[in-house]
């Protein structure tokens, strides 16, 4: 272990061993709490050695499996390590892993798919069962055993607090200035003795720079230095700027119509490329001192605080690239001073996403014709990821908007259908859907209008033909005109896809 | 008009006038803001004189129509009346009219099923277009113009101050002691300039008894003396008590493993008569010292007041059956100790429903295996009512059930489907589902042992052994374990439905 040491705290001292043998302090059955979002502040090394461990306890016919509690994704080291070796029983809140996917889809792993602003308050009601080990990122231990976070912050707080036993993970590769760049809200309480979160603005802190933990409960601390997932971004393709030009006029129109404010309201974005794009479009649109209140910052809102564009952002997780991981590290002073990481509580609390007016822009997999979103599926059955906080932002926020290009998997598959085959944000959420073909603002529009408008205006022309020839037969069947659909093909285009491989 | 006049405010004195002529002043196209939830405090003499203006409009080849936006449902004085003459383009933000309802299932009417919590705020921030006129119940002017609320509020803070002209119809029939009773917040604010609603209890008052509206907009004050719609409730039949009972046993079972308090959290209660039932179980039931803060207070809740089992309840509207009625107005001065009424966008407002930790119980329509719930579409396609602030209520509250009885239609329908054919609240919004047959806990389960669980506990013997086979060969198609659907069969009962009248 190289540099400055991190662990100043003398009893935690103490308590530091090989990941190897705080693995060994996890026992089979257990409910585990891990840090992590976004491939951000997870821990490398207890969960890797755990599977490890694993793997020898099944190879001597120990069923030895736990359940896995997160802030969101992780990566390779914690889902897919323990996927690998179906060492995972039950996985929430989200997961992105591929191991853990197929695992999913293949029935050997639970997995509940769960808003991202109810996971803590379900937990610390005791809906889940007893929290009973905490493994958590921390970027340092100071004197007084305060835990600096990382660069996540997600559930952290609720673990330690619900757990009866904590590991910490110093991650000596995270960047010593994220010191004072976290807002924990120890505020929080069960109803009936919840109050009013006083937060008026995106950048206001109410909460504190560390997180707490009684010495007593950490029975393992784990020195690693080893970097986060810090996945590379696609460049912007033609289809994503083409979104996020759609998505530029829409807003100047609104700033027109006196429907937004002139530098907009706080923005939250999604994860992936597009909402990187729509990022890279707004730090080259004429909006100015906009602000962010979202759940991760990609690289797209580094370089629009870097810009100036975007004055200041609130999230509780980094999703960087290498690079934009090491400009980060490099600036780390300017942009503490812009970053606020809070709790995903408090980052997904419908309160402070419903007062601020967030803007909400999430990828999707599919929408269909009267504005339904499925964000989670694919054909009805094997889940993709998981709804994250979309619903969350989408529910709450000010205006929601949902993207994604028109088609997919070349050309085969239409993300415009008669009917989603899975419904995560229902007609009543959606009211933007944008594709590189256009944009479709379905306020103040019935079922039937919004079709009309979706179909025109987002849809591929290669399959707008067959999907107004759904709807007008659809209308002229006349089960009922308040959304007309033939409930013998309103799933066929999906079924035509697994039979033939196209739409 | 008998009795103690009740337009005491002199210039709006002058501009008292028949229904007929207000009625006269409201052109066609207009987009008109209409008072009334749930069949109480909306406008009788208006609408009506309004429908037969348009009758004779049309009579004379005029195509006379209007929008028409309220707080909720409202009677057939205003909602059937101009529905049955064709004289609404566009309806928002829910309906529960049966000639309203066939005109939109005829596609002759335009509907936006709209969360209720979202109205007034997509209103304000013009999300609709411009509001026009308002039409206004209340009960009473008083001397410097402020205006006594009815037996509803709902949007009419947000209709008297967007729109340009108002028309304010006084009910002599509404008791003169509801004065008092009611809390009008005027702090609401556009982002990025709202604050924090500084609320901790169902009983608290932040706001004021009157609602404001500049003398100068009003264009005619019309005299009534008309009651309110005034259904009749059915007594609970044997399944709606039995669902009381499970739901009872349930929140006593939650006490004890002490996930709630011993006077439960503050209880939202949907509309109808399982919701009337469930109150009647509640106020034979072992919890003492409850809190409601709801929509909307039925005669169950009324009755929870009158034995002291029920403190305090907080709600937007009556809807009371004429004995119940009755027992307002004799007992107004008890009750208005107990009872606050507000703007539909605080009593269904996300931050104070899930700061209070509220308890929200809903009919639907039918819910799948795997928990998504359908509250407002009849086979796909066919509006019923809306959603309503099912949603506001679910997705922030702290406990999210649904009821409905197992089956409909004399048994030919099955409550419990493979896959709903319109969601409403999604797998992720729904906690617990209860039929006559059982009460399924969904929380902390994954989808197949959702299903599993809803299937064995909620659905009706009759129905199960098909379910289970649904389950069975989707699970056996292994074309994705996580949501196990066939395609070709997920909405075949339905379908079948409709072919043969037999699910």
């Amino acid at each position: 272990m190289t540099t400055v040491p991190r662990v100043l705290c003398p009893s935690l001292r103490k308590r530091i061993m090989s990941a190897k043998d705080a693995a060994a302090l996890i026992p089979s059955g257990v409910n585990v709490g891990m840090s992590g979002f976004t491939g951000a502040g997870y821990p490398k090394a207890v969960p890797q050695a755990l599977a490890e461990h694993i793997r020898e306890q099944k190879t001597q016919g120990e069923n030895y499996r736990i359940s896995v509690w997160t802030g969101a994704s992780t990566a390779p080291e914690l889902d897919g390590a323990l996927a690998e070796v179906d060492g995972i029983e039950m996985r929430l809140p989200y997961q992105s892993d591929p191991v853990c996917r197929q695992k999913i889809n293949d029935g050997k792993m639970e997995y509940i798919d769960i808003h991202l602003s109810h996971v803590a308050q379900h937990a610390w009601s005791g809906f889940f069962g007893k929290l009973d080990i905490a493994i958590i990122e921390v970027s340092g231990i100071t004197e007084d055993g305060r835990l600096i976070p990382s660069s996540s912050i997600g559930n952290n707080k609720t673990w330690i607090d619900q757990a009866d036993k904590v590991i910490l993970e110093v991650n000596y590769a995270q960047s010593a200035g994220l010191e004072g760049m976290h807002d924990v809200y120890y505020g929080t309480a069960l109803p009936p003795r919840r109050k009013p979160i006083d937060i008026t603005r995106p950048d206001e802190r109410f909460g504190e720079k560390y997180l707490m933990c009684a010495p007593e409960k950490v029975i393992a601390v784990v020195e690693t230095n080893a970097p986060d997932r810090n996945s590379r971004f696609s460049d912007p393709d033609e289809n994503s700027c083409r979104i996020a030009s759609h998505l530029l006029d829409f807003y100047t129109t609104e700033v027109e119509n006196k429907r937004l404010p002139a530098n907009l309201l706080p923005l939250q974005s999604g994860v992936g490329n597009i909402a990187n794009a729509v990022m890279a479009g707004l730090n080259e649109g004429p909006f100015n001192n906009m602000t962010a209140y979202t759940e991760v910052l990609q690289d797209g809102m580094l370089a629009m605080l870097k810009s100036g564009k975007l004055a200041k952002a609130s999230a509780t997780a980094f999703s960087l690239s290498p690079e934009a991981n090491k400009d980060l590290a490099e600036n780390i002073d300017f942009y503490r001073e812009r970053i606020i990481l809070r709790t995903q509580e408090m980052s997904n609390h419908p309160e402070i996403i419903r007062r601020l007016g967030v803007i909400a822009m999430n990828g999707m997999i599919e929408a269909d014709i009267y504005g339904n979103v499925n964000s989670t599926h694919v054909m009805g059955s094997r889940i993709m990821n998981g709804i994250g906080g979309s619903g969350d932002f989408a529910r709450n926020g000010y205006l929601s908007v949902f993207m994604t290009p028109s088609t997919a998997k070349n050309g085969a598959i239409s993300t415009i259908v008669p009917m989603v085959s899975h419904v995560d944000h229902t007609e009543h959420d959606v009211q933007v859907i944008v594709t590189e073909q256009g944009l479709a603002d379905l306020r103040g529009l019935s079922p039937r209008q919004r079709a009309l408008n979706i179909i025109e205006k987002c849809a591929h022309p290669d399959f707008r033909p067959q999907l107004r020839d759904y709807f007008e037969r659809a209308c002229a069947a006349r089960r009922g005109m308040h959304t007309p659909h033939l409930l013998g093909e309103a799933l066929s285009w999906h079924q035509r896809y697994e039979e033939t491989g196209q739409m």
